[in-house]
């Protein structure tokens, strides 16, 4: 067969250097990689430009492009055409001979890309769960109309669609969605209360980056792949349950009519999902990862979810079922207070009340179009930074 | 769709019981009982006649015949027609409105009618394992010929026919059984040479016949196992792995070439196994069962078979290898043995030595057709009648 045209919204971050990792262990025949986008690391960007020659490279912004020129000329390499900001991500998206758009940007910037990527027919492999999250309908029906795919990057979600290929939606019972828990699982309320930014940048089985591992710490990131799950199998809120499973050896399961328990189990190493994402229906050897060896594993853990230390999952259900705009307000709260967190602003534990609050606040309104889910974004944003400002405050206050 | 005829090769063991179970909790909608046949429990099998009333029973031989039709007699229930012998055996196997056959009869005395079964275009739900492991090549070819399918009972290669339903078999790198380890598991050599009947009889997770909980106990079950999954899924002994696993919840996986493993769980019932195979492609609420809770169970655990201290794994694995009419030479042999070890004249570990000297001796040939198989099934049985009288002579002059 030809090669497949790969294009990455987010090539320096994890998903996108091992995306093009994955690309690389096949040798120059199976992919070719046309296009890629990334935001503030133009050095590492330049190294993959030095290496996959893609056509077109999308900036953060033209400041960050002029920085990718001068390190371009720096190193001797021929500078591709250069864009900027989200025309840039749009172009990469959608740009010709890219049968494939790895949609791996952090957070809401990927959103608009990520339709046009659809719209245009183009297999999407995503990792940027806020995307369905956010604008989930948007996505599918764009999905739907142009015939394109969508594709699964995230560990758990890639782990339902192979459990469900051999199935028929109407005899599956639920989705079972695995959590490693995360570094409080076996913590008390106290210690969550108190953790320290590194604390919870501690993720115990897989090494990812700093808004997903917060994510991780406070199951956000389950409560958003809830969601997803919601959009990708089109399963309702009391159709698909967590169950955190600290080896992360499971990466999910689904519950057939008749009892039966399908799991997909592997190493913890985002290659394995990204090159089914790339090759589906497709599976290839991947050589660079180990194998799993189930006799060499200490046992197997399964527990259900604390839903009072962990307020971040009944929050996601709760946008779930309401829909509209909520999920989009959720996650908008969700983005803003975890990088406040990170910055040192508020506490972990305030992370779940400053979502509560943006949500109670919100106006939902069913989602149209993309303005209107723009729109509540937006207004979340404000909202949550709001709330953020009152609980520094109030801490300053303790203090 | 209307209902599905079903005939029972073996109707009152454990097997036989729980497909009536099944049966029942269809209603009198899903399926008909057409056809039963049954050994030695003619009262049993009376009961079933009175609840079901099948057309046609077939018993063990003439007097077990007469012994049912007084039994039919004394309960005030009209008599079918009733058959006996193989001829009976074959005449339940072929009925005419029998549209799957369940062929759960325990030994080689199943070979004759599951073929036919097969020959006719029957799918069977194949439960006795001895029928693949002598004849697996016969039995296979008929299900080609005659456009039959096959589909397991045993709730291994149930499990690895579920985690198959989506994928390409070049696609497939091995098939994972997995092994509760019987009650020997973490036992010394030492206790298993001085195991009793009733210790190898205490199965950690299922509840079985006496025949295939001897069979667990020495991991031969596990050996026939893989050797049957060859047949069904056409896969090569090296392709073929077993993992012990404990607890029984995961019942058989299978590794993908991309690392992937696909695993089926489930509650150790055979009732789930049993309606797959007899509801397949389609699957169906199984009310009668309890749901499987991985939050409520210990932990699971795998480790690797421990060859040396069960020897039938690796007997069976050579006769794979070495093809012909050694496999039905070591299921002839392990028959005998276990018969003479229930009956107190043997030890557990002289069942490995039986066989392992039966099949030393075995001149093996091709399988040309069912009198090759049945002359060296009565060969071998031969044998293994003189190695056992040899080692009772050898217990008694050690005594």
């Amino acid at each position: 067969m030809s090669s497949t045209g790969i294009a990455i919204l987010g090539s320096t971050g994890s998903i996108g250097c091992n995306t093009l990792s994955v690309v690389e262990s096949f040798g120059d025949e199976r992919f070719r990689v046309v296009a890629l986008a990334a935001g503030r690391n133009t050095k590492k960007l330049a190294e993959q430009i030095e290496r996959h020659r893609p056509a077109l490279v999308a900036a953060r912004d033209e400041a960050a492009a002029d920085e990718l020129l001068a390190e371009l000329k720096s190193r001797g390499v021929a500078a591709p055409r250069v864009e900027a900001g989200e025309a840039g991500l749009v172009a990469v998206a959608t740009r010709e001979g890219a049968d494939c758009v790895v949609s791996a940007t952090v957070g809401a910037v990927g959103l608009v890309p990520t339709l046009r990527a659809l719209e245009a027919g183009k297999r999407v492999a995503l990792a940027n769960k806020e995307t369905l999250v956010i604008a989930g309908e948007l996505m599918t029906r764009a999905a739907r109309e142009a015939g394109a795919e969508l594709l699964p990057v995230d560990s758990e979600h890639n782990a339902l669609h192979q459990c469900l290929r051999g199935e028929r939606r109407e005899e599956v019972r639920r989705l079972l969605l695995t959590a490693s828990g995360g570094p409080f699982r076996a913590k008390t309320s106290r210690a969550m209360e108190e953790a320290t930014v590194e604390e919870a940048m501690r993720h115990p089985t897989w090494n990812m980056g700093a808004k997903v591992t917060i994510d991780s710490a406070t199951l956000m990131n389950k409560g958003l792949e809830v969601i997803e799950a919601h959009w990708l199998f089109g399963f309702g809120p009391e159709e698909i349950d967590i169950v955190v499973h600290p080896e992360s050896v499971v990466h999910s399961m689904i519950e057939l009519v008749d009892g039966s328990v399908i799991a997909q189990m592997g190493v913890t190493d985002m290659r394995h999902a990204i090159q089914y994402a790339l090759t589906y229906p497709e599976r290839h050897a991947c050589r660079a990862l180990p194998r799993l060896d189930l006799t060499k594993l200490s046992a197997l853990h399964f527990e259900a979810v604390d839903s009072a230390r962990f307020p971040c999952v009944g929050l996601a259900y709760r946008a779930l079922r309401r829909g509209g705009t909520l999920p989009a307000a959720l996650n908008a709260a969700n983005e803003e207070a975890v990088s406040a967190f990170i910055a040192g602003r508020i506490r972990l534990t305030d992370i779940p009340r400053v979502i509560e609050r943006v949500m109670d606040a919100h106006g939902v309104r069913p989602v149209g179009d993309l303005n209107v889910v723009i729109e509540a974004d937006r207004e979340a944003r404000e909202a949550a930074r709001g709330e953020i400002a009152k609980s520094e405050e109030a801490s300053k206050a303790a203090v």
